[in-house]
């Protein structure tokens, strides 16, 4: 049996009690490295613990391995638990696993988790639906976007959707120029939180020509981008900015 | 002080660490109807318990009575629980007690929660992302959503991306025909998830096109509808077919 466990955003009190409990029943623990300590060591306290997937930039294990490993160790019998940041069926890559399972008749069960971009929400008291402002949300990832998503995504945000982007520090500013290039305003509210729902979270705002003008210099860790008129109603009060041009905070 | 709390998708163990600590610590908690009574009984027994917001298309309070009922309760000195289905900041109308918040002065801070849709995929393993098949998930409401969103939607969906529709059961075939109207392909695979996250979930799973040209006789209570792509690489084998041309199950 293997659990698919969202970790939630990265705070040990931000796990669900589901999680909690399934972690205190499994004999192994398969964590991302983007998982913190703190929430890993929820974990009983004589459980198997394996590091597995990106950090920093540097594949440990690739995707094919970690399907391989948790095959062998559900198939020892073991309560495995595989756990992952933020919710699982959302940039977890958990889809790959399941079919892994699937293919070896392994049973599996997913326990959702708050995903990275709630708690970003969440942290700055964005509202990313609004009545009147926003109708909904898209979370998408910044990386491998082609030119035809991001042209729809520009156009609901100009409509005023909100959108998260996930994992796009790196390439924020580009990101930027390329949906402002397919018609997004250049007023548009950008907030980015690092490190999103934890204690160490780092916020900055903008709007979305400057951030695509700057190369902003980012905390390290994690980072969700909000873009859209609702990030203009969040409490953006504390967040560093990215230029003179800033939207009004509420 | 008001938390504002996502009580996650009904389950008393989907509920965050935080969310169950902050019920207890709570002197009043003021939950919408659709929380379960099972999750509302995670507070302290003393504490005092109203709800409020819709049951079943009624009002029983208005948006602008509960503003001015939670500014009141912690004007007295209460430390108040605002406990919402799901994620406070999608869909939740959080934005707008916020906004009283801020012009009565009063402190507040956003727990997040898991939402429905993404414990609907949970649910069902749904990977409402997966490399090559589905680049990102847009969170909407079917209600009173514009030609110009849905026209958005629809292509985006074309491209793979998945839809996860939230409080659009009634008018499940409309929005299904509207999408079908404005380009997206008859064959893509729908699953609705009537109580996500609980233990009494319903499952129901077709093509956009069935969907569209069916009235279905839903199970009651609140209603998560996945298009796409991805939504096929899900588990719906004890679905209830839309009809005979349903989607093949992974």
């Amino acid at each position: 049996m293997v659990w698919l466990i969202g970790a939630g955003p990265g705070s040990e009190d931000l796990l669900t009690l589901r999680a909690q409990r399934l972690l205190q029943d499994a004999d192994v623990i398969v964590h991302d490295q983007l998982v913190p300590d703190v929430v890993v060591q929820m974990a009983r306290r004589d459980a198997e613990q394996i590091a597995v997937g990106k950090a920093k930039g540097h594949h440990s294990f690739s995707q094919a391995q970690i399907n391989t490993l948790l095959v062998r160790l559900a198939s020892e019998g073991k309560r495995v638990a595989r756990l992952k940041s933020g919710d699982p069926m959302v940039f977890g890559r958990a889809g790959e696993e399941i079919a892994a399972f699937r293919k070896a008749g392994i049973a599996y069960q997913v326990v959702p988790g708050v995903s990275a971009a709630l708690a970003a929400a969440a942290d700055t008291a964005t509202p990313v639906t609004l009545r009147k402002v926003s109708s909904g949300f898209i979370m998408a990832t910044a990386h491998g976007a082609e030119d035809d998503e991001l042209q729809h995504w520009a156009l609901l945000a100009g409509a005023g959707m909100t959108l998260g982007l996930y994992m796009g520090k790196s390439i924020a500013a580009q990101v930027a120029a390329r949906l402002v290039a397919h018609g997004a305003s250049e007023t548009l509210p950008v907030g980015i939180v690092v490190n999103a729902g934890r204690a160490n979270r780092t916020l900055y705002s903008g709007a979305l020509g400057a951030l695509a003008s700057n190369q902003l210099d980012f905390a390290d860790g994690p980072a969700v981008i909000l873009v859209g008129e609702a990030v203009a109603e969040g409490d953006w009060a504390e967040a560093a900015q990215m230029s003179a041009s800033s939207f009004k905070v509420a």
